[in-house]
């Protein structure tokens, strides 16, 4: 079961919007990038640049649309950790409730060579504090 | 089964890396968004911000990076037409190979009243007959 | 002799940075998009979208490069109004001091006939008003 | 005397379109510095990431808008080299005519010590033998 430990505030830009009016699609998937950045660097205590980890998995479920007047909460929990791979959930919330729920799974790379390696103890350690402190 | 009937060739721009200097993975929602505005013009012959469909599931899963010099082709397939939903699946190919699959799901919605509606005939027509004639 | 005496804050995305690692030179222009969207909100009291003002002329003379860990303010002081149009100054700020300085001129427009109009005396009236209170 | 010795076509996306049903003002930055890095690519044979040099300013004289439908044409050419700024001068064409025309001047830096520094020779020359050529 996952918790959302984690929130971060975001402001709509006039740039989010589309030729609909209202926050694009795509958007949502940079909206949830935000959220992981802030996470990995409060959380894990490391800038997302540098974190060796490649996005694999993300899917998004939109419920209702956003419009450019809105303050934008995206909560953000993770899941059970696996060998190497971190998985997340997402729900970006505005005043009228819960605008979509998304899901993510990163994993841990090596930049030598390229291939997954185990999530290192030290970050296992910080999210496990920070999922049980919060939770 | 899904075949993809459809393509569109999109050129990589530079402000579509990040600072990992690759592709952003919201950028690919915009590939794959781009994709289905190109198939909504040529196929159910109407411009994507006047169909009025709205995009209720995204989901993408990433197999390898896409860079600046490469030249992206979008495969589209779409699915069985539901009473309102449209379902649709990707490649995102370059010339290494697949970058991504993805799926989405689109409604169409009456802009009166907010809710579903069945999607029109025509459109109906157009895409069973294109899928025949090029699957 | 312009002052800035409307400020609007934002906080700089991941997906602002391009591959450098700095803010992208466009994103400036967002930067400055979303004052103005802010500043026709708050003080002219009529949304962006619904505001018939079309950009005509943008310079930016950008100073130093912007990261990610910083936000930034955006200063923003209205010239001399024309018969039509509106002269706006910027200055760019973060922590380290003004990141950019960048003007722009808007001229509003007749939304049937496609040409310029004055300006509505409403417009005018608030503009001024907002510069003396606060000038 | 600048002519334009160089051109890179872009396809218009859904995505550059803002809740005006036009080409956003900051996607023209964009179209420009894609020109750019074309030519970098192309004429100068670094790719932009690599090259160091700097914006430092941009100037957009917008003359109409551009519509989901069109494909653009950046023209560019290069002025008169400084000591380490590289001054350019573009078109935005479409079908219709031309939509903008802009100014930027980049300047080369040293990537240690952050200062500027002289045009590489090799650059300076292979700038010059393609104006001549192409001019």
């Amino acid at each position: 079961m996952t918790d959302y430990e984690y929130a971060t505030e975001l402001d709509v830009r006039f740039r989010d919007l589309d030729a609909m009016g209202h926050v694009n699609n795509a958007v949502y998937a940079t909206y949830l990038e935000q959220a992981r950045a802030d996470y990995y660097a409060d959380v894990v205590d490391i800038p997302l640049p540098e974190a060796d980890t490649v996005l694999v998995n993300l899917s998004i479920a939109y419920r209702r649309p956003v419009t450019a007047d809105e303050t934008v909460a995206v909560a953000l929990g993770v899941g059970d950790l696996g060998e190497s791979s971190i998985p997340m959930e997402y729900e970006i919330r505005t005043g009228d409730g819960v605008a979509a729920t998304a899901e993510t799974v990163q994993v841990v790379f090596d930049r030598e060579t390229g291939e997954s390696r185990s999530i290192p103890q030290e970050w296992r350690d910080r999210i496990t504090r920070y999922a049980q402190s919060d939770g």
